[in-house]
Parts: C-alpha cells; sequence; structure tokens
C-alpha cells in the first residue's frame, strides 16, 4: 500500500490520479473538484484561476447559461462536455462523481437557490457573500446543507488573509488594549447597467456587496454580535444607475464589550477602503479589502516590536488560499470558519441595518 | 496729522501707545486688547501665547478664580493690577476702557454666563467651542451680544487653519468631484479628574469637547446642515472617570446633497484623527485637527496639480492667527465666519445626536 508520500510523489510524477483504483485514492490527499456555477467576472478571472493553482483544488465542471462561454473555458481548464451543466439540468450533478463541489459565483438573488439545489444533489458548497437576499434564505441555505450532511462556506476571503489574521491575532493579544471605536468604509463608483446596482438581483446595493466587508471585519475582529444598530442612506433620484438600491449608506453599531463602529459605504466614489480601530493603548489600521495588497500599519504604546507583513500575493492568490481551505475542510470534514452561519449573521445585522435606515 | 504707516513706526519706536492721544489711536491700526477669561491651560499655554506674538491681539486684562496665578502671569504679560478680575468682581469689566474683548477658556458650562455678563460690559467676546452646553444658552449668548452691539467669535480654529481653507478650496472646485461619503474620528485617552468628563462642567462628553470638530469640519467642507442623524454611544459604568457623560459615540448623518457622514469619537483611545472626503472622481483627507501638524492627502482623477502645503507652523500658531483673525473682525467691524449662529448651528446638531443615541 502506498503511503501518503509515496502517493504525491506519484501523482506528480504521473499525473495519472484519475486511472488510480478507488482503494488508493481515499487514502490519498486528493483534491477537492469544484464546479463553478455562474462564469461571471469573479468566477472567471479569480475563483477558477486562483483554484487551478491550488493544492488541494481543481475545477472539474462548469455551470452556464451561455454554453459557447462553457465550452470554451472547458477546454481551457480541461473539462470534458459531460461536466458541463446549465440551470436548467443543474440538479443532475447528483449523477456525477466527478464533481464534489459547487463554486456559486452568481448575481446575489441566485445564491439561495443555487446552494439548495447543490446540497440537495449532494454537492458540497462554496458560496460568494452576500450569503443571500433574505435572512430566511440564508435559514435555508444553512437546513438544506445540513439536511444534505454537506459543507457549507461563504466567500470571506479577508478571514483567510494574513494581514487580517495577524491583525486578529494582534488584537487578540492586547497589542492596542481595549478595542474602543472602529472606523470602516468601502466603496467604488460604479458603472451603468451592473446587476449590483439592480435591487432585483442584488438585493440592496453597496451595503450588501462591499459594505457588507466592514460589517463583516467588525464582526471577525471583535468576535462578538452588534447590539444597537442604526443608519441612514441616501440615494439620487435622477441617477439612472441604483434600480431600488441605496446609493450611499452609513451605519453605526454599538457591539456588547462597549465598542462603537461607524461604518460608511457607497456606489458613489471610489473609496480608499480601511478599517481602523482605536484602543486604549493604541491604532490598528487595515488598509484595503481588495484581491490583493492588503496591508496594516499599528501604532501600540505596549509593544513596541510588531512588524506587519504585507500581503504580497498578486491576485488570485486570496482565491487560491480560499479554494485550499475549503477543499481541506471537505477532505478533513472539519466545519468552515466563515460557514453558513456567519454568512447569516451578516445577514441579519444587514436586515437591521436596512430597517434602520428607514426609520425617522 | 500722523497717518497709519507713521504711527506704526512712532509705536514701535517708542512703545508709547498708551500715552498717544485718542484721536491719534482712533486712526491707528492699534491692537484689540483681550482679557483671558480662566488661566487654564487653553488661555496659558495657547491662546495667551498666541496672541503675545500676534499682529493685531494683546493680552491686556486676566480673570481668574486664582490671585496668585493671575499675578504670577499678569507679570509676565505686563498686565497691571488695575486689569484682574475675578469672578464676583468681572461685570466691573464695563468701567475699564483698556480691555475691548474677552477670550473664555473656561469649562463649558460657564461659556454662556461669562458671554453675556462681557457683553453685558460692552466688550466683544472670543468663546471657546464647544459655544455652551445647549441650544438654548447659545440663542441667549448670541443675543446678549446683538443687543450690546458686540462681536461674539466661537472658536473654530480649523476653519482658519491653512490645511482646512486649501481642501475646502479644492472641493469646491471640484477636485474630487461631487462629494459622496465623509468618515471622521477624533478622540483621546482621557485621565482622571478631568473637568471635561463630568457631565456638571462639560454638558456633555468627546463629543462636545473632540467629537464637535469632525462635526464641524463636516459641515464647515459641505457648507449645509445635516438633515437625518442618527447615533449610538456607550460608556462603561464601572470606570470612574466619567461622571454623566458617554464614553464613545458614533453618529451618522445625511445631509441634503445626499452626503453620508459618519463619525465617531471617544474618551477612552488615543485616536489619530482625521477627516476623509470621498467623492465621484477622488479622495481629500486631512490628518488631525490638533495644535499643530495638520496636512492633508489628495488623489483626484480630475486634477494632477494639486499640491498640499501642510501648516508647519508651531503651536500656538493657529492661536495667533485665531487672535489676529477676531481682533480684524472686531477693528474692521467684520462678521466673523465662525460667529455665534455657527456654534449654535454645531450644539443643535449635538442635541440631535444625543437624543439619537437615546432612542431605540
Amino acid at each position: 500500500m502506498l503511503n501518503r508520500r509515496d502517493f504525491v510523489r506519484l501523482a506528480a510524477a504521473t499525473s495519472t490520479v484519475a486511472s488510480l483504483p478507488a482503494s488508493l485514492l481515499s487514502q490519498a490527499p486528493r483534491k477537492l473538484r469544484y464546479a463553478a456555477v455562474g462564469l461571471g467576472r469573479i468566477s472567471l478571472q479569480h475563483f477558477m484561476p486562483g483554484t487551478k493553482v491550488s493544492q488541494y483544488g481543481e475545477i472539474t465542471g462548469l455551470v452556464s447559461g451561455h454554453p459557447d462561454k462553457a465550452h470554451k473555458y472547458a477546454e481551457e481548464y480541461g473539462i470534458p462536455a459531460s461536466n458541463i451543466y446549465n440551470y436548467e439540468n443543474y440538479d443532475q450533478l447528483k449523477d456525477n462523481p466527478n464533481i464534489d463541489a459547487v463554486y456559486i459565483g452568481l448575481p446575489n438573488s441566485m445564491h439561495a437557490e443555487y446552494t439548495i439545489r447543490a446540497a440537495k444533489a449532494g454537492k458540497h458548497v462554496l458560496c460568494e457573500k452576500p450569503m443571500a437576499n433574505t435572512v430566511a434564505d440564508c435559514r435555508a441555505m444553512i437546513e438544506a446543507c445540513r439536511k444534505a450532511n454537506r459543507k457549507l462556506m461563504i466567500g470571506y476571503r479577508c478571514q483567510l488573509e494574513s494581514t487580517f489574521l495577524q491583525a486578529k491575532e494582534l488584537l487578540r493579544g492586547g497589542a492596542i488594549g481595549k478595542i474602543q471605536a472602529i472606523e470602516s468604509a468601502n466603496g467604488f463608483n460604479i458603472g451603468p447597467n451592473e446587476w449590483r446596482s439592480d435591487a432585483k438581483f442584488a438585493g440592496g446595493g453597496p451595503l450588501m456587496d462591499v459594505g457588507i466587508y466592514s460589517l463583516n471585519a467588525c464582526r471577525f475582529f471583535l468576535g462578538e454580535e452588534p447590539g444597537d444598530i442604526k443608519a441612514t442612506a441616501y440615494t439620487d433620484p435622477s441617477d439612472p444607475r441604483f434600480k431600488g438600491v441605496e446609493e450611499t449608506i452609513g451605519w453605526v453599531m454599538k457591539f456588547p464589550s462597549g465598542v462603537i463602529a461607524t461604518c460608511n459605504t457607497t456606489y458613489g466614489a471610489p473609496m480608499e477602503s480601511f478599517i481602523r480601530l482605536h484602543g486604549s493603548s493604541g491604532v490598528l489600521e487595515v488598509f484595503g479589502f481588495g484581491y490583493e495588497g492588503i496591508h496594516m500599519t499599528v501604532s501600540s504604546r505596549v509593544r513596541k516590536d510588531i512588524q506587519p507583513h504585507p500581503d504580497t500575493r498578486k491576485d488570485p492568490g486570496q482565491f487560491t488560499t480560499e479554494s485550499d481551505y475549503f477543499s481541506r475542510c471537505v477532505l478533513d470534514n472539519k466545519e468552515p470558519g466563515p460557514n453558513g452561519e456567519e454568512g447569516l449573521r451578516d445577514m441579519e445585522a444587514i436586515e437591521r441595518i436596512y430597517t434602520a435606515a428607514k426609520k425617522a
């Protein structure tokens, strides 16, 4: 019998994993085989190339409403035609043993349906943020994956990103003392005719799409859920870009520990995104929630030895990490950190923010 | 008759301004003669030394409850004993022709009374921010100065500061396009036994003292008043520093133009203070509201020629400017920019922020 090291050497030497007997494969550190659902920018430019160079993941299937596009990328990724699906025959994934999981890179409004159908087809699900358009949908997604005994992860890249992890470690270790206040912003100037600014597809505006990074980062760094939430929002009624969604929304949250967080997001300005944490003994600021270049500064009155190590990976490095992380969760049967409950918590807060913004 | 240039030369040569006939003085660019009311840190370390080296102001009187302290500084500033007052005989300022104006550097709760009494004594008033503890007090101060035909200015240094002025000019000129969102924070870690964290003297917590800079800067840069205001606040009930005031408060404001501003302030952390404006075509950030070192960065997609000129003056340079500015307003009979109405507007917003923070 081959041990794991032998297997890795053999696999590297022969690239004939598929031809190995199943008894061997079951012991091997095999790759999680993903079908990418939705061939938009995030799948094509980020998740798929990121997974291609990952250690534990590979793209073995595609789901798209555009056959030409699907066939083009199937060729690029060496995917057989039998592993190409569309939104009608998606449920037939259940009969395909060469696909273990799906990556949902669809517009927000489709996350719930395609997660639930994937779970019913016996596939694990890595779903982009925001998890869904409503709390009810998030709950249904969690329940579907629980019933099917499938893993569910939400694509919170930053929770796996090295600067965020270092920052969290520093904060937990008291590097800036007791955290008192947080400010954060994230936003961009959206173009015309984007599904992201149409409530029907996006469920909301910049809060759902990019403000969620500020919200999630606050929760991630503090490890607690917001209590009091207040908000106000604005949409230019003459701007045709915004179909039922806010243009800009600002909100303030009080956490049980007493931290007050103020966050701002817009589709009307190229924001310099950041999250700044003010503690009794210092300041820690992380710059950017983007696909590369995340870095931080720390000013501490209690620790002089801190060396921030910026994330020097180039895009799609964060997606490689995310893909590998979820693959390992499935292969090792471990619950992902940013699981369905994590996505649900954000959506609960988002619904509360929208409700708060409507209050007089 | 001496002309102005002759007068200046004569004054410089002889320093005998006081002995010149009144007819000459009335034509001369004479200095505004201030009595400093309250000999705390801001008077002693900032306003008085700043005025000492100013072009149009001088300290000719002192008002203090501590005779020893008053006499010590009277000697330093060459002030005759007849120009030293206390809080009981303060109203006798009306009989002193060598004092034109007062600088109110007292705890917030005393601003209204000592402004109104000064106006009744016929003196112009430069009063520190926050203007008073209540909107009602602000209105009474404005009315008292109006009735007495005396100028009233609130000490909003930043409105006279070079970086703020350059920033306002750039924003007005469209350097970052349409302003969409603002984030700001200001705060510090307060020591024990400060009047600033006692509601009786301060009227409120960090919002009144330092958060007001964020509020005022938003209003100053936008040139409009906030509409919707939401807020949340926290005070550690076990922290003896806070006597009836908030420890941290965050608030969000919607302005008529659609700008959403999120602001945060605390007495529990040494904040890196800033105000960041996000526009459709760029970002402008001013760092600091402090006594020196204010600077900015601008990232503009429409203008590549912007050269920020940081304020290189050392403290008390900003107070020299402030003192000179108010002196010129009085001497030239011009209404100050940051007048009583300006202080009132901030106090109206502050009362609304506190009310909003109490709402469920």
